[in-house]
C-alpha cells in the first residue's frame, strides 16, 4: 500500500501527541526488552513470570513516571497512562503493573501524606513493597460507600482494628493478593469513638517479608479466571488485625491519639467522593489499555483479510481476498474508525486529567469524572465487541492461541465489569449531566437524582469539550443539508443528545418519595442512552478537533473519510431513533447505508497502513497470520497451480 | 418463585418435546456418571482427561442412538443430535463425542457402503477405532469445493495416493489429530484416468494402532486455543500416502480395479453438493449445543441476578436484587425468550432432518439445508451474545472459571465460525431463498445466483414451515392492529421478509458477466439481512406451532408472554426497517419499546423457574454463585445488620 496518497509519518505524529516522547521511550523499552505473554504457561508458572517482567518493567523508568518528582518519580500521571496503552501484547504485565504502580501507589499517593510517601513511594516504584489496593468486598461491588469491613480506633493502644464480620465482607478479586502482595491499602469504614465516618483508606501488612501470611489474615486465591491469569487475584480476611493509628492514609481524614475524628471536609458523602475522585487514574488507564488491545487486535484481523483469499471471482483467475468483501469490510472497517475517534478522545481525557488533577477545580474534576466513566464504559465495550468482531473474522485462526486474538479476547472481556461497572458508570454520566454537575453529593443516590430533577430541572447543561467552540462554528457556518457535511453529521449528535436528555428529565420530573425508585428504574434504559449519545457527542468533538490540528492536507483528508465513517455508521446503529424523530427521512436513510458502504470501499486499500499508524510496538505482533505466514502460503499456492495449469 | 401460575411439569414436557426419551436418557446417564470438565487442567491433562470421558460415555448407549441398527446401533439420528443438546457443561466432550461420533462416524455411514459400514462401524461406536474428519485445510476452509489435496489412482497397485501438495493445502484444526485418532476420512480432489472428478472421501490411516505416526503422515499440534482445550486438534499432511482402492467411500462415486470412474449422479457440482448435503447433521448438533450453551448460561446469571442484592432502595431497608433493575432484566430477559424460540425451532430442524435423511425427497433436503445453515448462524450468534451478557451481568464473579462462564464463553466461541462460517452459511440462505430451490448445482457460485436472478426472478417464494397453515390463519382472522396481537406481529415478519428480498432481487437483476462480482458485492450486507430476517421468521412459526400443541392454558400463557417478548424485541432491535418502510409510524416504536419494557418486569418473577424447565442436566450446574453460595452470604450479611441495628 505504498501508493497511498497521506504520510503515515505524519499521522502517527498526531496519533502520538502530546505524550509522543512517552510512547517513544516504550518503544525503545520494548525494542530492547523482551516481555512476551505468558499465555501458555500454567498458573503458577504465569504469575511467576509475570512477577519476573514486573521486575524488569520497575528497571525501566517506566512505571516511575507517574509518582511525584521528590521521591525519584517522573512527575507525570497523565503520561504514565499514556504509558499503558503501549502494553496490549501483555496484559497480565499490564494489569499487575496498573494494581502495583496506579492502584497501590496511586492510593498511596493521592490518600497518604508525607509521612506514608516519605516511607512507601521508593519501595513501591521498585516493587520492593508489592501492594495492593482492597476496595471490592464480594458484597459490595459497585455500591463502595456500603463496604462491611470496619477500621476501629482504640485510643488505648493507638491502632485501628481492622476486621472483616462476614463472608460478604472479605476482599475480592484482589490483584496482588493471592501470591506476591506484601502490603494492601484497605478500605473500610472507620469507627473511632462510636462514630462512623465512612469509608477510609489504611495501610494493612498482610504478608511477611518471608511471603508469610501476616497474623489474622487469611487469603484465598481466586483461581483461575477467563483471562489475565498472570495477575494474582485473591481473597483476604481480616479478623481483628491491629495497625498503628499512622497506617491511617490521612489526607482527607485524621484520627487523633484520642480518637478524636478531624477531616477537611465536613459531609460525609462529599469527602468520600473526593477520596474516589482521587483515584480517577486507574479508570483513565482501563480506557488506554482496552484501546490499545482494540487496535492490536485490529491489526492482526486487517493483515490476515488484507492477504487471506477464498472464493473466486467469476471469470478471473485467482481467488478474492477477504478484506475486498464489503461484508468483511463492515466487521472491520467502521471499528477501525471508531477506534481513531476514541484514541481522540483518550488523548482528550488524558490531557485534561493532566490539568485537572491537583488544580482545586471542583467543576472540572466533576467533568473529568464524568468523562473518564463515561469513555471507559464506551472503550471497554468497543474493545470487547471489536476483538470479538476480530475473532470472527479470522476464522479458525483467529481460535488459535498463537494467534494472539483468544488472549486478547479473554484478557480484555473482564474490562467492562472492572474499576467500575459500565452500566454503573453510565449512570453517573447521566446523573452529572442532569445535575449539571451542582454539588449533590450527599443526594447522589436516586431518590435524590429524582428529586433533584423534579425541582430544579432547567435543560439539558452541555460539559464544554476543548474543541466546543470550533464544532459550534462548524454548525453555525454549515448551509449544506448533507449527510457527508461536517456541520450537519455535528449538528445531528447534538440534537440526539438534547432531546434525549430533555425526555429524561422530563420522566424524571414525576418522581416523589413514594415513587423514586420506580419512576427511575422504568426510566434505566432511557438514563443509559442519554450517557451513550452524550459521549458519542464528546468522542465526535475531540475527532473534530484532532482534524483541525492536523496541517497536512492528505493525512486530514484520510482522516475525514475515517470520521465520515465513524458517524454514519453511528447514525447507522441508530437510525431508527433518527427516523422516530424525524431527523431523517427513509430515503436519507438508504443514503446513509450507501454512504456506509461507500466509504469502506475507499477506506479498504488504506485499512492496513492506517491501523499501522497507531505505532504498537512491534513485540506485541506475533500471529503468524499477521507476520507472512499466510501471505507465504497464498504464493505457494499461487506458484503450485500455475504449474500445474489448473487455474 | 413456587406461586408462579403455570405448571413447570408441563413446560418441560413441552421443551422435551418427540425425543422426550433420548433427554431422560441423558439425564439419567449423567445422574449416574460424573463427566466433569476438566478446564482447570494443562493441556495434556484436560486432552487425557477428556479421552478418558469419551469411553465412559461409549458404554452409556448414547453415542450409538445414531448408527444404524443392523450394526448395533439406535436407528435414530436425529436422537443422538438432541441427546448433544444435553452436554453444555463439558464442550470439549461434546466436541470430541461429535468428532468421533457425528463427523468421523457419520461420514462413513453417509459417504460409505457395506464394506465399511461392516468393517468399522462397531469399533467407531466402541471407540476402538478413534478417527478424524479431515475436510478443511488452511488455504481453504469454507470453500470446500477447492481443497487442493489429491487422492489419484494408481491402477498398477490398485491403490489412491494421498498427497499434500504444499503448505496451503496441508489439513487443518482436524479434531482428534493431535493425540487419539488411528484414521481419517479425507477429503481430496479425486484423481484417475488423468481426470479431476471433484472432491471425495477416503479413510486413510494415520496412526498405528500403538499410537506411531504411519508412515507418509507427518501430524503437527495446533496447540492452545481460546477453548475446547479438551479436543487435540492437529494439522495433518500427507506426502504419497498409499491406501487400497476399497477404502474410498464409495456411496456416490467409485473407481473401478482399471481407474474407470463411476457416479449415480453425472454432474460434479450435484454430486459435491448431495455429499456434502448427507453431512448436515453435524450443523445440526452444534446449534443444538450453542443452544445448550447459551440456556446453561442464562441459568446462572439468573439464579445470581435473583439473589445478588446491590444499592438500597430510597426510603426503604435493604438492598435491591439486581434482576430487579430495568437495565438488568433487559440483558438478559429478551435473551431468556430468544431462546425458548430458537429451542422451538431447532425441534422442528431436528423433526425435519428425521423426516428427510434418506427419503429421497430432493426439494425437502435443500430445505433442510438452507434452514440448518440458517438456525446454525443466528443460534451460535445468539450463544455467543447472551453468554457475553451472562458474563457481564455477573461482574467480576462472571469472570471467575469456578462460575462456568468463562469456559462456556472461550468453548463456544468458535462455534460461530466451525462447521460452516456463519457469513458464508447466510449467504446460502438467502442463495437458496433466490434461487427457490431450482437444481442450480453447477451455478451457486457468485455469478450463477446473479444470472439467475436475472433471468428468472419471480418473486420469493416461502420455504413452508411446519405451522405456516395455521400462521396463515392466524394472519387472516387477525383485525386488531395491535402491537400484541399475533396477526399483527407475524404479518410484520412476513411482510418485512418479502420486502426484503424483493429488494434484493431488484439490485442483483443489474448484474451480467461483466459486473457479477461487483454488484453481488455492493449488495452483500443486503444479501445477510435477507437470510437473517427469513429465519427469524421461520423460528417464529416454530414458536407459534409450540404454543398451539400446548394444551395447559396457564403455560400457554406464560409463553405467549415469552413469544411477545421475542417477537417485540427483534422488532425494537429492527426498528429503523419499520419505520424506513413506514410499517410502524413513530408513536408505535415507542410503543414498542415500553411494551418490551413491561414484558421484562412481568417476566421477571418467573425467570429462574422458567429456565429451568429447560431441564439441563443438574450436573452442569457447579458455578457457586448460582447454587446457594451468593444467598447464604447475603443472609448472614443481613442478620449481622440486623443484630448491629445498621439498617
Amino acid at each position: 500500500m505504498t501508493d497511498a496518497a497521506f504520510d503515515p509519518g505524519v499521522l502517527r505524529r498526531l496519533l502520538d501527541g502530546r505524550w509522543a516522547h512517552v510512547r517513544d521511550k516504550v518503544r525503545e523499552t520494548l525494542h530492547e526488552t523482551d516481555l512476551p505473554s505468558g499465555d501458555h504457561l500454567d498458573t503458577e508458572g504465569h504469575r511467576a513470570l509475570t512477577l519476573e517482567q514486573m521486575r524488569t518493567l520497575a528497571k525501566s523508568g517506566i512505571p516511575e513516571l507517574g509518582f511525584p518528582a521528590e521521591y525519584g518519580g517522573g512527575g507525570d500521571p497523565a503520561g504514565s497512562v499514556v504509558s499503558l496503552e503501549m502494553l496490549p501484547g501483555n496484559l497480565s504485565l499490564m494489569v499487575k503493573a496498573g494494581v502495583q504502580w496506579g492502584l497501590f501507589g496511586g492510593a498511596v499517593v493521592a490518600l497518604g501524606t508525607e509521612r506514608h510517601h516519605e516511607r512507601y513511594l521508593r519501595d513501591i516504584m521498585s516493587l520492593e513493597l508489592p501492594g495492593c489496593f482492597a476496595m471490592t468486598e464480594t458484597g459490595h461491588g459497585s455500591d463502595v460507600q456500603n463496604l462491611r469491613t470496619t477500621a476501629t480506633y482504640d485510643p488505648a493502644a493507638q491502632e485501628f482494628v481492622v476486621h472483616t464480620p462476614h463472608e460478604a465482607a472479605r476482599k475480592e478479586y484482589i490483584g496482588n493478593a493471592a501470591r506476591d502482595g506484601r502490603m494492601a491499602v484497605v478500605f473500610a469504614q472507620l469507627i473511632t469513638e462510636g462514630g462512623n465516618h465512612g469509608v477510609h483508606a489504611l495501610l494493612v501488612p498482610i504478608r511477611e517479608q518471608s511471603g508469610k501470611v501476616a497474623g489474622g489474615v487469611r487469603i484465598e486465591d481466586c483461581g483461575r479466571k477467563a483471562g489475565l491469569n498472570g495477575v494474582d487475584n485473591g481473597r483476604i480476611y481480616f479478623d481483628q488485625v491491629r495497625v498503628p493509628r499512622e497506617n491511617l492514609l490521612n489526607r482527607y481524614g485524621d484520627v487523633a491519639e484520642d480518637g478524636t475524628y478531624s477531616s477537611p471536609i465536613d459531609s460525609v458523602g462529599k469527602r468520600f467522593f473526593t477520596m474516589l475522585g482521587t483515584l480517577i487514574r486507574g479508570r483513565v488507564s482501563v480506557a488506554a489499555t482496552a484501546g490499545g488491545a482494540g487496535k492490536l487486535a485490529l491489526e492482526i484481523a486487517l493483515r490476515y483479510g488484507d492477504v487471506r483469499r477464498q472464493f473466486e471471482k467469476p471469470g478471473e483467475s485467482g481467488e478474492v481476498a477477504v478484506l475486498d468483501y464489503l461484508g468483511h469490510q463492515r466487521k472491520l472497517l467502521p471499528a477501525l474508525a471508531k477506534s481513531f475517534a476514541l484514541h481522540f478522545a483518550q488523548q482528550e481525557l488524558v490531557a485534561s486529567l493532566q490539568e485537572t488533577l491537583g488544580s482545586g477545580d471542583e467543576r472540572a474534576q466533576r467533568e473529568l469524572e464524568s468523562r473518564a466513566a463515561g469513555l471507559k464504559a464506551v472503550t471497554t465495550w468497543h474493545a470487547t465487541e471489536t476483538i470479538q468482531a476480530c475473532r470472527e473474522a479470522c476464522g479458525g485462526a483467529g481460535y488459535l492461541s498463537e494467534n494472539q486474538l483468544a488472549g486478547l479476547k479473554a484478557d480484555t472481556d473482564v474490562f467492562t465489569t472492572f474499576e467500575g461497572d459500565n452500566t454503573v458508570l453510565l449512570q453517573l454520566v447521566a446523573k452529572g449531566l442532569l445535575t449539571n454537575y451542582k454539588d449533590q453529593f450527599d443526594e447522589l443516590g436516586t431518590l435524590g437524582l429524582a428529586k433533584f430533577v423534579a425541582d430544579q430541572w432547567v435543560g439539558a447543561v452541555f460539559e464544554r469539550t476543548a474543541t466546543r467552540s470550533l464544532v459550534q462554528r462548524i454548525i453555525d457556518r454549515s448551509g449544506e443539508d448533507d449527510i457527508l457535511d461536517r456541520g450537519w453529521q455535528l449538528k445531528m449528535f447534538d440534537d440526539r443528545e438534547n432531546h434525549v436528555l430533555d425526555g429524561l428529565a422530563r420522566r424524571l420530573r414525576k418522581a416523589d418519595k413514594s415513587n423514586a425508585f420506580e419512576v427511575f428504574n422504568n426510566a434505566q434504559d432511557h438514563v443509559l442512552r442519554a450517557a451513550r449519545v452524550h459521549i458519542d457527542r464528546v468522542v465526535l468533538e475531540a475527532f473534530v478537533g484532532a482534524i483541525d490540528r492536523c496541517e497536512d492536507e492528505a493525512t486530514a483528508t484520510i482522516l475525514d473519510k475515517l470520521m465520515d465513517l465513524y458517524v454514519l455508521s453511528n447514525i447507522e446503529a441508530d437510525k431508527a431513533w433518527f427516523l422516530e424523530h424525524e431527523r431523517i427521512n427513509p430515503r436519507r436513510a438508504k443514503a446513509i447505508t450507501q454512504a456506509v458502504n461507500d466509504l469502506c470501499m475507499q477506506l479498504r486499500p488504506h485499512a492496513v497502513e492506517l491501523v499501522e499508524s497507531f505505532g504498537i510496538p512491534r513485540q506485541w505482533l506475533t500471529a503468524p497470520i499477521a507476520t507472512g505466514a499466510e501471505r507465504a502460503r497464498q504464493d505457494r499456492m499461487a506458484e503450485h497451480d500455475q504449474q500445474l495449469g489448473t487455474v
